[in-house]
């Protein structure tokens, strides 16, 4: 088996951490509770494991192909794409309106990270159609909702986002591309689209882009942009497909990782204008995308920690197998499996302590999405809003800066044979680089984490979180094991640094805005630390409880020995970071630009 | 310009901080002072930036090739090494007896830095060659020396070291290749190698194998390796070419990065025997290994800078030419370049920061050898022995460890373009992954910094260094600028901090072996970061020195920002590796094996 589900993790994760319970007391969400969880996260398993999994590498040497704009994916892509449709697995956690199963994105969370440890390249075509669906769900007329949603929903068709252009990257003030309104109702649309994941392919019957453009005469900047869907075939009023519209892939990307998921070039209306569907209202179209970003880059950063996993487990099986020299306490006198060394145990703890504290902050924060989106009382949906929006750049920006350190890792448990393409290891080195870029670099995140999230609220969010943080150091003191004293400690250290850095942006984001950009990204490299560590310290007393009550021994043994070490040293990193934001900005910004 | 060469940087450490001055005043280097610095790092960035830069995307389209035994290297290799050895800049630092410069490695690094910035895959094969050659002049016989030696260091032959077999990687007790005595005092030697850089190739006439190999009898383990040379083609008794030696090249490897240099792996003696030349005596093969490894650790670090030179390059220039956003202070009313954003300063200044840091640590190390080689006081050789003993594993280890995070960072400035191979920010990513692995992994280095650099003689030589940096830090509180007070407390933390770890390390390694080796590559990390921040603590007191004489304005403030950024965002990791290391040794090893 080239991966396994670990889905005894998950499953404590979402018990203990995020409180399935809870979530289950959710009107909608009653018969999502622990035991259907467990069902659904060992049918997932199985599927990725035995379906999905065995064609990563396949999907690494054999990638997309683009020939007279057409896209020809992976051999066995299309296929297993029609079992993860039939399986139901697009609509989980979509309305049962449109054919979804409607489960908690609790539940979800887990089966988009099976999904992705299995085959990152793949995942992506179900992560952009969520994506599609949810900007259809917030701002869709009816009649789009009607004509869509069923099918993005079951698989049939898949959906895209198309955001950037060649002089629009990060800043979509500069989109240029243009919708023309029609006597009919739609819109003709014309312009260059870049990087569009899955923007071709030969996966389903139809595509439906989501398309960022500007209707002629609208406001400059950001103001007037407006959101489109643009069918690759036009749909009749009866569902069928009608004929090809005027949307063609001219190009594929040759990419660094994540090959088999083609990177399309978008071409609209070199033949008479593409026909697009306004979606909600004119030039409101930057909130609508932000809708399908926020579900995006929280999936994103799940991609980290399912990529961190994938490696993580390839390196201890490599790490289980190889002998090499003997260990330096002398307890083998020959030579060992590398396991024995105590450098390859600090690497591999590594990537296991980061993995599980970032899965851990990932389904906390999915069982607040759940209650921020459902929950009857409007105060605990504004209380779980508010927290799921500060941890969405945490998730994405942390999750995937860990996954670059992880299976960076993971090549190097491998030595030599590490860099050997056959080994494997080097694909996932590459194929998670692409994560701390799309859907927003992680300054991006930062700039979001620091502008929307803490000085907007003078701090509010974060100090209430610091707070939450300091009661469990309590029981962590009130516990008094060594371990979680430990952890006790350098949770409390960390805070500190990040309520020294939360003063910081919240008092002067607005007089010295270089100054507080400047640590923005280490902001959110310490925030990221400090809550996924603070998941760690639950996670401890969790696990002592259960030992105590002698349950899974072994399991619960690992989790507070991971978790020491995420404190001893992940959690060890923030006081230095806390210096360098609130002591070292200007040495960021003092070097003259044509010094550069 | 793809590339140019950092000749005034260069000169900078050369003349300040290495003080070639010094070296210049030892014996036989008397012509070697500044001024032939400065002109010799003249000629060699004009080779490097019009011959061999160009070549470094061109390897990586189109690799090495095998077919049928014989490897075509990449078009234009061929002649640019003719160039290159035509040049002289094979025989640098070797001897003039035979073919050499003699020039000393204060310059010579400098030099070996520039071929790898500008082609990391091209310089490997000067880089092997130099090994060969230190191995022969040490250990080979006057006969071996007078066939062999000036082919080498004129570049008309190159060298290889063998050392690797499947079984065998990092631990040379399993080597397998066997040696057999002739009655003519030959050997013929039987066994399969791999891992072989430029093991087989089209870029010279013969190719000289130094071969580890067990002679018949030997003793078990690395007491019972032996060195030999063995060459591709057999040498008359005039030095012509003769017969094809019993070596041949089966296959080479498919890899992350480093296309273009052959990857081989080596059978020998499948046709009844290749012919070896025993070098030195039998079974003191690992310690004439050592000094090829010494040679190419010190010269596998000045990769880690020269990649991550280059990286920095690339990503300044995109930096400066890609307009998006505007920048957060209002400087700007419009999208601005890049570079104006504080995190893509934060980014570029960090790569900035530690390649300068690196580069400087080098060349101080690199005046170490020179006095350690040549100097005519036999205390002061014994001395700068020990510095530069000291300082290997550091150079090799922290520089290629950082050239991983400064390489990342190239591809983050570079968004999702980055992400594209055509735009070849990537490729220095790839390309750099191999520097922590080969020549030993960083956790060998780590090993050798904990067991033969510091444990042994009990952390004196360690101590002595931290001596020296608290002499710098009362430099600089003496000095009393804003920039020398924020480098004194960074660099007084720093060192307080790596004195505890020598302290723990001294104390512990014999009775806590797992204790101690558990943080050994966060020691490694520790002092490497400790002691590039020494060195721009030196750099920063230079540059106000000359500041205040007037004296090249730009550089000597640019020096004082990188400085100031290195203390306050590089130097102030080290406190928490000190926690890690002292404090947090028993959560590496406390998961159970098969909890992983």
């Amino acid at each position: 088996m080239s991966y396994t589900a670990p889905v005894k993790d998950m499953l404590f994760a979402i018990e203990h951490l995020a409180k399935i319970d809870q979530v289950a007391q959710i009107p909608g969400f009653e018969d999502a509770g622990l035991d259907t969880a467990a069902a659904v996260l060992e049918e997932c398993a199985k599927f990725n494991e035995g379906v999905v999994a065995p064609l990563n590498v396949e999907g690494d040497k054999n990638p997309s192909a683009w020939k007279d704009g057409q896209v020809t994916t992976t051999p066995g892509f299309k296929e297993a794409f029609r079992q993860f449709a039939e399986g139901g697995w697009q609509g989980l956690q979509h309305p049962a309106d449109f054919g979804g199963q409607g489960l908690p994105k609790t539940i979800g969370a887990a089966c988009v990270e099976m999904l992705n440890s299995a085959n990152l390249s793949f995942a992506l075509c179900p992560l952009l159609t969520d994506g599609a669906i949810e900007a259809l769900l917030t701002a869709g007329s009816d009649e789009l909702k009607a004509t869509y949603l069923e099918k993005l929903v079951t698989g049939e068709w898949t959906g895209t986002m198309n955001l950037t252009e060649p002089q629009a990257g990060s800043d979509l003030a500069l989109v240029r591309t243009k919708a023309e309104p029609q006597p009919d109702g739609t819109y003709k649309i014309f312009g260059t689209k870049i990087f569009i994941t899955y923007g071709e392919h030969d996966m389903a019957g139809n595509i439906v882009h989501l398309v960022l453009a500007r209707v002629a005469g609208a406001p400059e900047g950001v103001k007037g942009i407006s959101l489109f869907v643009v069918p690759k075939f036009m749909v009749g009023a009866d569902g069928s497909l009608g004929a090809r519209n005027d949307v063609h892939c001219v190009s594929i990307e040759h990419k660094l990782g994540i090959k088999a998921s083609p990177t399309a070039v978008l071409q609209f209306g070199d033949h008479g204008g593409a026909v697009g569907y306004l979606v909600g209202e004119e030039n409101r179209g930057l909130e609508y995308m932000f809708i399908m970003m926020n579900a995006a880059r929280y999936a994103v950063g799940v991609q980290g920690i399912a990529v961190a996993e994938r490696a993580y487990q390839k390196a201890v099986q490599y790490a289980k197998d190889r002998v090499q020299s003997r260990p330096v306490d002398g307890s083998i006198n020959a030579s060992a499996a590398i396991i024995h060394h105590p450098d390859v145990k600090r690497m591999l703890m590594t990537m296991r302590a980061y993995t599980e504290g970032c899965r851990a902050m990932a389904s906390t924060a999915a069982a607040a999405y759940d209650a921020a989106h459902h929950h009857p009382d409007a105060q605990a949906r504004k209380d779980n809003a508010t927290f799921y929006e500060f941890m969405v750049p945490l998730v994405k920006g942390y999750s995937t800066e860990m996954s670059l350190e992880v299976t960076s890792l993971g090549v190097q448990v491998h030595g030599g044979m590490g860099f050997i393409e056959e080994t494997g290891a080097a694909q996932y080195y590459r194929d998670a680089k692409i994560l701390t870029i799309y859907e927003g670099t992680t300054a991006i995140q930062a700039n979001d984490l620091v502008g929307r999230k803490t000085a907007r609220d003078g701090g509010q969010t974060a100090k209430a979180i610091a707070a939450q943080i300091e009661k469990t150091e309590g029981e962590l003191l009130a516990s008094g094991t060594a371990e979680a004293k430990a952890m006790a400690r350098r949770l409390a250290a960390a805070r500190q640094a990040f309520v020294d850095v939360v003063d910081f942006v919240a008092g002067h984001t607005k007089a010295s805005p270089n100054a507080v950009f400047s640590g923005s990204v280490p902001y959110l490299m310490l925030a990221g630390n400090l809550v996924a560590g603070w998941q760690m310290a639950r996670a401890l007393l969790v696990a002592e409880r259960l030992l105590q009550a002698g349950q899974d021994e072994a399991f619960m043994r690992a989790k507070i020995a991971t978790a020491r070490f995420y404190a001893e040293h992940i959690l060890v990193k923030a006081p230095g970071l806390r210096d360098a934001i609130v002591e070292g900005a200007d040495s960021v910004t003092a070097l003259a630009l044509d010094a550069f």
